[in-house]
């Protein structure tokens, strides 16, 4: 992906993302408002968590491999949602497939509609507890939103952009990323929602600030 | 263990590490000052990680175990580190066998100086690059702060002593722990360095803050 000369001043989180990752709900929800406030632009950067587990030997989500993490983590998830003030409902599917919607997020990651889309997914999936990868539930969002779904949908199915996330999941075993979210800001790697704010003081070149 | 009544109304945090973990020197560091920020009384529960991860099927950290994550949380400790203002050296051993260190903080967890010994033993592993497990080492690091090294170290391997730090490893197993360093306000888990001051929060009743 070649960046434009105008953007190149402008500092830029890359945010590597999966719908059906739990903790990246919690990034997604955040990440715009967080990276106006460091003045960083965000690169939208979806792919297949499914596939990097497995190349790293796990069949599944490893908070469903592992039982007392697993447990843990949706104890915590309550507590993050409370504190950032999310809506959150403990899905009844864990982890939810998610290959149309990241399709489509991988056709819409420079479209001004890109937040918007990725939050109201995450919502089905983390709010309303309902299936996010049917043509149904995506073109719901699509329509909600004012926009072409079935153009949309018929652009995201196409040939290209599916290999297009096969390519971009590629990438992301490339870069040694093992779990979402994780966020680039140059080769500088950040793994976990608890990083956003440290990768994006990162880009913005201020020092992490902790207590 | 019975908490004496004058200390039943001051909140607590029950603190649990081993003198291994890269992610409990952060929090050892660390916890004394913030909990005394948010008025929470600290109880040391030291414990070894070992076993732990052991009766969950690892035969060493997963630090160790997974390439990638293991590659990442090198560079993350050095960003955190700086962070918190803390020195930071790479271990040359990881995990560093802590059972003699381990054995003295269980004898001192309700000690004065159980807070400074703790730090000085994290220095030695995460700053200073060098064994903690060896009598040399820990009685060093006891008669630094002007304390009975001998007579400390041989209470310490008192088999009545080295039974209580199984038992605490049994106790660690028995409340879901699988990782360290993880807190417990009351019978609410929290795991990992980020989760410190949400955990002082919860234990001073305050709502946890996020962005």
């Amino acid at each position: 992906m070649s960046t434009p000369l105008s953007e190149q001043s402008s500092p830029v989180i890359d945010f590597w993302f999966d719908f059906g990752s739990n903790y990246s709900y919690l990034s997604v929800m955040r990440i715009e408002a967080q990276a106006a406030l460091h003045q960083v632009k965000v690169r939208w950067q979806p792919f297949l968590l499914g596939p990097v587990f497995r190349a790293l030997g796990y069949e599944t989500s490893p908070f469903v491999l592992q039982k007392e993490k697993g447990a843990y983590v949706w104890q915590d998830m309550e507590r993050q949602c409370r504190k950032y003030a999310l809506p959150w409902r403990r899905p009844s599917v864990f982890p939810r497939r998610a290959l149309l919607p990241l399709r489509v997020a991988m056709l819409g990651a420079d479209e001004p509609w890109m937040g918007e889309f990725c939050r109201d997914v995450m919502r089905l999936n983390f709010a309303q507890d309902r299936e996010i990868d049917s043509p149904k539930a995506v073109s719901e969002v699509l329509m909600q939103r004012g926009l072409p779904a079935q153009r949309i949908i018929a652009d995201a199915l196409a040939d290209a952009n599916k290999l297009k996330l096969r390519e971009q999941t590629e990438r992301a075993r490339a870069k040694g990323i093992f779990g979402a979210p994780t966020f680039f800001v140059g080769a500088e790697m950040f793994w976990g929602n608890d990083r956003l704010e440290d990768a994006l003081a990162w880009a913005a070149g201020r020092p992490l600030t902790g207590n």
